[in-house]
């Protein structure tokens, strides 16, 4: 299989996830536009399945598998969304979901894992933990593992998010998007460019997790050390697939401080009324931190979910 | 004037509110259907301007009075989402609003009001001192009195929201609204029993402010003492316009334990990804409490508003 999805790949992609998936709404906010300066135009993948964009990629990728695939099950590790969505997208087809979390994954995440009936294995919230954990399961039960975002139909689904966007409003001069993994943001710049060849499309990171930012500006991938954002979504290092497809389809990486983050956030929920993860806000606390220039530009933003535990806001 | 807004008073309002108000999206959740065995939608009033469905009444007042009226600006005493609708639709129509406001107003509710230009006088948290301080300022400046429910033009305007829902809906067996003055509870009415007469219409109220509960068992009004609930929309008392639509046009008031009230509007905020206020979430609070059969009903459900403090959550 190649290795960068064709916008035939992506229009595949969106035949599979427009049956099982929400075509969610884009909202547009007068007092953040009066605020930023902006034309701002939100896709709320808070309302996706899941709560979490994630529902599209792990749908294009169970329902793309073979029969005999199919039978073994699918199997994964994530800290949270992919879980829940690849655990939805395999109950839709009736396999099994094996699920390897970290144990200090968001109880709400857990909830939403467990509640989709995946098999659920705890271990360790380290990388290798997890790479370990999963690969022993794998060659337990056969099962197809599914990456949260180093995947090429995880990355095509993920695509459709940006593909209904500019098919629902047209014409953008920039997308924004939030970078971890990478499987959001490759997606998004691979549908963007495809349809829209001028439009820019640009990845807001946490400062405390700006791998993206570092392996963009080395043009080879830099692994996180230590990651720590209140952003938990993006704590995740930048893919191999998702790297080669970002460093030639996007055309900026910027980085945002906690303080710009939660200011974000908050906006959006008192403005807008609606709730999103941190992850969501980093798009729009790059915006109001000066990082990316919108004056007079229509801007499309990706609001990339609404998980969080209400027990520990920020504010 | 007459005392009950007709159908045709209610069309006129709407033909005012649709010129200067959303026409608001309504949401369902499928697993909120699936935890209440319900098949609920609900008009999403948080997302309404100002964030709650007093803009709707405040404009159809303000656009409704004569030239010479509106020279001298308009008055009111509002606890916060009245206020807030009345300043804006003060400022849309380019006249004076004047908003008497209790000292423990939230935060939130406050800034609204001064980011719309109104001129606020604090006064005591009484109704008494609330009254009071609004007669002098309409003493000295002749403007006129929009009383947060209990006016004609207000309850003709609140109906315009269960309006819209049952233009885009249809054919309800149930609507259920909170209760606190009674504007909201006194238009749902009307419009709903003008449009499908067979429709139940049913209200919710904090058991800690249950006035409207005990006014309607008695058939006349008793004033709330000392009303308690986080519900902060609904400690006012039944008005008597309210009180007139009221009794004979609601089958039933029920009422709920703030337990309930917090537990509703965390399904509605985890589930829904929405922001609303704890008032909003009385009637779904009525529905997991047993307070009403909505098994096989097609249940509309006013969400009055979003405004609160996130810095002062219940959870």
């Amino acid at each position: 299989m190649a290795l960068i999805p064709t916008y035939q790949d992506i229009e595949a992609a969106h035949r599979i996830v427009s049956q099982y998936a929400h075509h969610t709404p884009v909202l547009t906010s007068k007092s953040i536009n009066e605020i930023t300066g902006g034309n701002l135009f939100f896709k709320c993948e808070n309302f996706q399945k899941v709560g979490a964009f994630k529902f599209r990629g792990a749908c294009n990728a169970v329902f793309s598998l073979s029969e005999e695939e199919a039978r073994k099950g699918v199997a994964t590790h994530s800290s949270g969304n992919h879980a829940a969505a690849l655990a939805l997208a395999a109950r839709m087809r009736g396999i099994a979901a094996h699920i390897v979390m970290p144990d200090n994954s968001p109880e709400i995440k857990k909830k939403a894992v467990a509640g989709n009936g995946a098999k659920i294995t705890f271990c360790e919230p380290t990388l290798q933990a997890r790479e370990t954990t999963l690969a022993e399961i794998v060659a337990e039960t056969g099962a197809t593992e599914i990456h949260p975002y180093n995947n090429f139909h995880v990355i095509a689904g993920q695509g459709t998010a940006a593909k209904e966007l500019i098919e629902d409003f047209g014409d953008f001069d920039i997308i924004l998007a939030p970078v971890g993994g990478g499987g959001l943001l490759a997606g998004t710049a691979l549908s963007a460019k495809y349809l829209l060849p001028q439009c820019k499309v640009i990845a807001a990171e946490p400062l405390g997790a700006d791998d993206a930012f570092r392996s963009f500006q080395a043009k080879k991938i830099i692994p996180s050390v230590n990651p720590k954002t209140i952003a938990d979504g993006l704590l995740t290092s930048l893919g191999e697939r998702n790297f080669a497809i970002i460093s030639v389809k996007v055309d900026d990486i910027v980085t945002v401080s906690e303080e710009k983050i939660v200011e974000a956030m908050r906006m959006i929920w008192e403005r807008m009324k609606i709730i999103i993860e941190p992850s969501s806000a980093v798009p729009l606390a790059a915006i109001l931190e000066g990082k990316i220039n919108i004056q007079n530009k229509k801007t499309g933003i990706i609001l990339s979910g609404g998980n969080l535990d209400l027990g520990r806001l920020p504010f």
